[in-house]
């Protein structure tokens, strides 16, 4: 069966799986000190065109958590919509393991508006609250919305005007890029940003995240947040083929295109028909809408997807990297066949 | 090369690479509501022939933080060998994420001894200091020793005498319960443990560790402290179909069995040797030795292994599950050519 | 100059004083074990009527932030006002020190409603989400605003019935105890509140507040949480006098009236100035107006108050026990005469 | 009743006391934005000679744990005697609130050794290990022992050549600077210490000790870690009339001065009675001795100390700021009769 329930329910890609296989030869240092690890590493710096510090990690949540830890001191706090998995999804990892606070501001579409920040700028200085020092967004968001290459430049712009930094959370930043038709190094070195969560698990990897820092007065420190982090997997290179896979000849943007039609493929297709209403334009692979409930109920037979809201009928689909027109179509029969029952 | 340096310079076994190749079929839930998982899940209770609650992770570090977390009030304290992995190799991350501290008692060739512990009991019920509330053991211990069935039994009865829990690091456990000619639940349910971290990279997995929540009070717990502790993989089925190759068929005892004869063969071979006395009989895997300096560097050209204490020529070798007799001698051979030159 | 800034810029009561000197006599037992202290915890008890455990700190932030992490496991969160104290006033000392995160609700003039709780609940159970465990208001609420004591039980029994526990922070409880006419018994025990920050400081004492533990469940750990939270402290009989003396012969509801009537004696007499507008009814020692900007330049030259939001001339004006109606006489006589110049 | 159990059973001294009382006049910023705690700050930096931020706290332990969590990056750790009182006597506030690894060395009569830290400093580098970054030394030690001038400065070389800082922890450094015949300035400034725990309450103090940092790049950043860390006390005056009162015409010393001596001849008198060894000799007010367990069950009925080793007979006595040659005698007397019967 095939899923709309997130992209992490699909499988590992072929070229993927086969590099993990190739990796399997012989004894390799432990830790991150193999060629492999190395040459991920660079792969990476590559697409930054940048000389980026990189660590890989096994998980979204940890990419995001160590990252920011990294960035921070104790009573220093991360700007973020309500809406940001780091609020909301990882079960308060980052106020338990680095003890920082999240300065909630709302949630325009999923993305955060400069000027719901700047009221927050007042404290500085005061003792009595904690200290705004990096904004957080996450690209693609949420919501599946997508800041363009301008907007993440004047928030970036913004943070160092404030002596704030600016932390991207790309669990799903493949289809942001393809999506906006840009570049890594557009999109992120060049606007500025100076800490990314760059993922590969939800587009086609098994397991893999990267904390990128752009800024080397922090570099150094990540080796060790990393490990403390229990995060510092032993046959690293296993890890580190995949991201070599992935990089390579540009899967990853082939990946998320792939995902990307998809979502608005299905969202065209879902959008006529009858007790379906679409929630928001559709960017990326995500699609929100709002469904009748005996609808919902029906089609939860075979298919998963999440119903975001209950009382509301609002769902999300995710279109995976390998879903096919098809597999769309063929969900889309449910729909009609229901309705015209 | 083959590295002597430790069990997880090694690669992953035929047998698991095929499992995980065998994984990547279909859709399947994320987060560990797949089939393989609850199949995996449930190979570990069957082994340990009780209910225990099973949750899977991706490093050591995180087994023992996140396991002896849940164990845990803020106050209170784990009593640890001060050779401990937990104390000495994790970067404090007990300290850092559970907030924890960690009560060191000596290091009786790596393992704790009652009488040390004794003594500790005399701060329980005053506020001044942690209270002591769990001791954990490493099993095989960080200097390849073990405890005896019967040693681990006395541990937990004087835990639970002194309303006190025991863990056990089982990074190595493969390692012990052949060595000992005994079972898992022998060695682990039937002595009383109330908490193990069963490891599994160490002896032939690719990734994957399972904190294994023996008393039923505390296993809903971790649902929630793995999500927080950054270790809930979403494609979590690529870890659980490891651990169904690793357990069926006793792979893992078949792992650990190489393993260690080629502990024993090494440390038979090398102690006649001019310039290297072996430091402690060995059990397990690891072979600890005093070496003359001038041989150590020799060798280092060619071989890896740790030079634990420089000053004094100790040296560890660890034989990894894939380790063979002619890895072996071609070293020894090094050692002979050396000292005849 | 008497301030209107808070009421902390108050001196001591002369009868606290008083009691203050007393202790000062021979030697008594360090840590809270002297009989000054028994004394004192016991008055609390009476007043509460039960069987309360009691633990003196010397800050707010430290009886909220060490009382609520009394009550939770790490992945539990304390549903709170945005508004409230712990979350924008103790600089993130509650996700530092205790490590959990407080779940914001909007903020009904300074209170919290069951209607905002209730969509919470829906995580309860999913291991991405913070679990919520303990709904805190605050009593008088940061608004100066209160809760009626039906409100209070209504919120101890949604709690209750949802597995939920009841925090009051008590900063200023007594100016709400005294505004009510009712009693500490009826407020809060009577309602069934589990835990209580019971404020002295702000209410005519130097330095002291009491951790007030209703269930007999969470009491003991506290001993322990408050000398870990670097609360207990040594020579305890000098606050434990002045919570003797503050509580004899009603002197805490009698500071709270003239605090209150003072309250509402302010807002009655610039409710009617020129540049003056009250924000909200006054119940009790706080006051919040907008004013013309060049009225609170002027004022601000021979008064101290806030200015709670800049732009919009919103101030805040906080009675204490010991101002006298000559004060506000004095204070609006200044406001009298700007306008009339 | 006297008692020799710590100084803090002792009271308030009357000059002191006076103090509190003078300043108990009208209205004070709040927060420590008052007169008086600038000119309590201000008497400090003039005792050291030197631009130190001073931030006053209601506890030693608060003083010792924010301290050092200023210095202090997350897989930083602490070098300590394992007989430190941040080791033993503060429940794990500093691994709970901090999140640092204590890294203990030996005691050598209560000290550090250098030759005991030197081989700590191979893991520098080693991502595995928490970073050795702060020496804490105690003075006066745990075991009433002193560092002289001489070797503060080796060890603060020591730690300065190895990229390390060094704390003090000061809860008694009164009783050292008054041992050792010199300066605080000699003691702390010139021998280059970069943090000292500066305590008051257990030399004649109601409550109060102080964070002194000594390097202007740490000192900014107390400000947040004092409120973030509960101990903000709003009606600062009171503290800090008490450090001027402490200061002024070098009380501090006095207090101390009769402190040592009476520790001195408590151990003289005690020396030669029959039960009774000394445990070490005796450098200021805390004796250690061996006493029979009769004898010490016969005294306990009429005095209070530590029986810090019940097996062994190990007792301490601490003989406080106010303690007078009279009560010694009264005990010695009591330890003759005893005898004689």
């Amino acid at each position: 069966m095939k899923m709309f329930k997130s992209d992490n329910t699909s499988g590992v890609h072929p070229k993927i799986m086969e590099a993990i296989i190739d990796a399997n030869e012989g004894y390799a240092h432990a830790y991150g000190e193999d060629e492999t690890t190395k040459k991920a590493e660079g792969k990476i710096r590559e697409l930054l065109g940048c000389e980026a510090d990189v660590f890989f990690v096994t998980t979204g949540t940890a990419a995001n958590v160590i990252g920011l830890m990294g960035l921070l001191r104790n009573y220093e706090g991360i700007v973020a919509a309500e809406t940001a998995h780091i609020n909301v999804d990882e079960c308060g990892a980052m106020e338990k393991f680095a003890g920082n606070k999240i300065i909630q501001v709302p949630n325009r579409e999923g993305k955060i508006s400069i000027d719901d920040i700047e009221p927050l700028l007042e404290v500085i200085g005061d003792e009595h609250s904690v200290q705004p020092r990096v904004i957080s967004i996450s690209q693609t968001t949420e919501m599946g919305t997508l800041y363009t290459v301008e907007e993440i430049r004047a928030l970036v712009d913004f943070a160092h005007e404030n002596n704030m930094l600016l932390h991207v959370d790309g669990a799903r930043i493949a289809n942001a890029v393809e999506a906006l038709g840009t570049t890594l190094k557009e999109m992120i070195t060049d606007t500025g940003v100076d800490l990314l969560s760059f993922g590969g698990t939800k587009n086609g990897m098994m397991m893999g995240e990267a904390i990128v820092s752009l800024k080397s007065e922090f570099g150094r420190g990540y080796l060790f947040h990393r490990k403390q982090g229990m995060q510092l997997v032993s046959k690293m290179r296993y890890i580190s083929a995949q991201f070599i896979a992935y990089l390579e000849d540009d899967l990853w943007i082939e990946n998320a295109r792939n995902a990307n039609q998809m979502g608005k493929y299905l969202a065209e297709r879902i959008s006529g028909q009858e007790g379906v209403s679409l929630y928001s334009p559709v960017s990326t692979n995500m699609v929100f809408a709002f469904m009748d409930k005996g609808l919902i109920e029906h089609l939860l037979k075979n298919f998963k997807f999440y119903v975001t809201d209950p009382s509301q009928g609002q769902v999300r689909f995710v279109t995976s990297y390998d879903i096919t027109k098809e597999d769309v179509d063929e969900f889309v029969e449910y729909i009609i066949r229901y309705n015209n029952k």
